[in-house]
């Protein structure tokens, strides 16, 4: 029997397999019939290559194979062939055809064209376009890369918990998680007794691991996460998800210029991997027909040469200057901003992008915030006005990385929490990290997406995870 | 200054470091004092291995340093030298002893022998523990051997939604996700009214991803998922959490035969990589104080090899059997059980537990079971009773893996989802799947949890996840 070969093997086999049999087994993408043979265009998900087989009209079944609509899954054995064709060094001449699961003319794939509106509607179907297949390969190609990265600096990752009795950001913003019947709700004192829900309090699902990342990292060193958080807010943007994929690392014995050269070595780290891993995906998705508009407004695509710019950027130092700076240097741009731009004021999209895309033209670190508008557990400065926290903006997507050093100062960390009026309650073990064998450390989260979004020059985080969770849309 | 270095570093130069001045970073887990000078032990968690540290009287704060109590945070700069003590190659001179992070006579985990229950109340501190160091450090070689085996094999890893509409095994026992204040619910009609919800409608936690994977592999060919899964039964055994990982391969064109292979192809490759990469952690492990009693009721700590045992198991035949053969082999043992085995009735864990603990005595692979008692996607068979089901049961843990050929054939499906009684409405996406280029797929979910109990040798899950989740339990 003829050996089963995914196309990525006979691609890279190449000419080794010439004049060989060999089974395929995958969709077609188009057919080109003529009388005496047909052309079919055939892909299995294993790489961006189609793999084009000749099927001659001696095929028994012949008026079937030439008929088949593009989508229809098929088994083909045949002989490995010096190409003729351009741009691809091998095809196959194709002995029989299987027709395994057939395609009527109702299948929403079928014409060539669609708008990714329009296959968000059949994020189901999406895998088997050419466009998501790259894509699920560059997201897979990252999320291994990822964990390579963080295993080969002997990182330990950890997986954090979904469900949460703790709001590790104080933000609020968060799902609640229950097993009451929201009919029947029980009552105690007029209010919903949660001593009876599963785990006998309020829950929700959890918008970093950070917290239970730093538990981990006072004992084990160097930890990570990489999971899914959630944020209830209702964003209906280009770059927001309800559902998202974070990567946390978090380090003991580390300060903020570590945390930050860590951030660094990373994103370079995923460039690199991509551009040497994905470059038949990166190339099929920068050439792809543009995008109006994009996460910030103008289109990556619109650039044409967008992956040589991810490469420089792999090989660049980062910008790195301080949030003082970096307001002052919006304040003296001459620039009409829509938000106050005077120390103390929050930076905004608006300054992130005209500081990541006018002014650096490329990332930028910016740290040392001021603490009003930050999370309660940053490591305070000496100034007493701002805390060792650090943001990286990219062009086209805005802050990708928020880290920080984390006080490590048990009355200092008390004060924040009553500063911001935080509920310490549930907060007593994270208290105690810093009463026994306390270190300075620290750690960042990187949102997957939003990576995803950087290195591929997309432009919509609905089209870099496969079922997209949004306001008002749980469907599939 | 001199070179920063972890102790798992430090280990695997062993002697080339000798006359070499190091720095380190860490716990210190004991002091043995004299007048003229103290034996420090250090840990920085990235090993299971403590580097002994000779403190000389000599050191300006030698008292303090004498007088550390254990899990106290330290910097150390020393020389490596050749060790007289037993079982290790070297020890440090210590030059300057920095104490970062104190311990006072409050710290839970001064005393050395904790059981694993009251390790749980502290479950932020567990870290610091040898036992959880070496457990921790395992989880993270199986995860990181988990992506490289599906790599390896052209895999492509997707992150499913965890926020979910649908019931996935129409099973029902599912944690509810909502934003609605449950102190003024909104009605239509005296029912909560879920279209002013978030999502517009009724959301639960996933419990399993693969009805997405599927969707994926149909089109991208070999697939897998790897992310938190839930389950809201009352359950309070040593075997089931609320909140679990598991990893789920999905391929198209595989028949049940080649899921049953691809399974156990990857439980021999996490207990390879285990062994190759974490023998001292094992051996620790399997070393620890036994624990009385265990999963399924023996302790798997009480064999004496048991590192040996899954070595075996990694290179042995898993033997596989049908669900009616297993069932005859349970009615003709003479073993008194529970529950019927008569044909029909579904297999109990006192069933699993006798046949890879007792007639087989290893791993078994039971398929093609009744089709009453599994989910709706599973193939039928031709004999209209039975589906392409198959699980995995190994000894002192029971069922590790579930899996299954799906329904491929449109119409058969449907007549599943009816004679279930479940509700379709909400599977429209899925029921195209089979309707445009539908081929045969399957796959399997593993219990990631489980896997590592049994290659452990751990009893009780609530020790193999950092921070667990059962009921009436979401502290941290």
């Amino acid at each position: 029997m003829a050996k089963c070969l995914s196309l990525k093997e006979i691609f890279s086999l190449g000419e080794k397999l010439i004049d060989q049999e060999v089974l395929v087994k995958g969709w077609i993408r188009s057919v080109r019939k003529s009388k005496t043979f047909s052309f079919l265009v055939l892909n299995d998900g294993s790489t961006q290559n189609n793999l084009q087989i000749i099927a001659d009209s001696g095929l028994p079944n012949y008026e079937a194979v030439a008929s088949m609509l593009s989508g229809t899954a098929v088994i083909i054995t045949g002989i490995i062939k010096q190409s003729g064709g351009k741009g691809q060094s091998i095809e196959m001449h194709g002995k029989a055809v299987t027709i395994v699961g057939p395609v009527d003319e109702e299948f929403p794939l079928q014409k060539k064209a669609h708008s990714l509106e329009f296959l968000r509607e059949v994020a189901h179907l999406r895998a088997r376009t050419q466009t998501f297949g790259a894509i699920w390969r560059v997201r897979n190609a990252l999320q291994f890369a990822t964990h390579k990265f963080f295993n080969e600096r002997g990182f330990i990752n950890i997986h954090t918990p979904i469900i949460t009795g703790l709001d590790a950001e104080g933000a609020g913003e968060m799902f609640k998680v229950t097993t009451l019947h929201l009919d029947h709700l029980p009552k105690d004192k007029g209010q919903v007794d949660y001593s009876q829900d599963y785990f006998g309090q309020e829950t929700s699902l959890s918008v970093s691991g950070q917290l239970q990342a730093e538990a981990m990292a006072i004992g084990l060193g160097k930890v990570y996460t990489f999971g899914p958080t959630f944020r209830s807010e209702n964003s209906n943007t280009k770059r927001h998800l309800s559902e998202f994929w974070m990567v946390e690392p978090e380090v003991a014995f580390f300060e903020l210029e570590q945390v930050a050269e860590l951030a660094v070595d990373y994103i370079k780290y995923l460039i690199t991997y991509a551009l040497d891993n994905c470059m038949d995906e990166l190339l099929f998705l920068n050439h792809r027909p543009m995008e109006k508009g994009s996460v910030l407004g103008t289109s990556i695509n619109e650039k044409e040469n967008y992956i040589e710019e991810i490469r420089k950027v792999a090989q660049a130092t980062f910008t790195q200057i301080s949030y003082t700076d970096a307001m002052e240097i919006c304040s003296k741009s001459g620039k009409k901003f829509e938000f106050p731009t005077h120390w103390g004021a929050e930076m905004q999209t608006e300054h992130e992008r005209y500081l990541a895309e006018e002014h650096f033209k490329g990332p930028v670190i910016v740290t040392d915030y001021p603490k009003d508008f930050k999370a309660f557990y940053m490591k305070q400065n000496p100034d007493g006005k701002t805390v060792r926290a650090m943001d990286i903006l990219v062009p086209g997507v805005g802050e990708i990385v928020g880290g920080s050093q984390r006080e490590d100062n048990l009355e200092k960390l008390q004060n924040a929490i009553k500063e911001k009026k935080m509920n310490d309650k549930d907060l007593w073990w994270y208290l105690e990290l810093r009463k026994w064998g306390s270190v300075p450390h620290g750690g960042f989260g990187l949102g997957f997406e939003r990576a995803l979004l950087y290195i591929t020059g997309m432009t919509n985080v609905r089209d870099i995870i496969p079922f997209p969770r949004t306001p008002k849309n749980a469907t599939f």
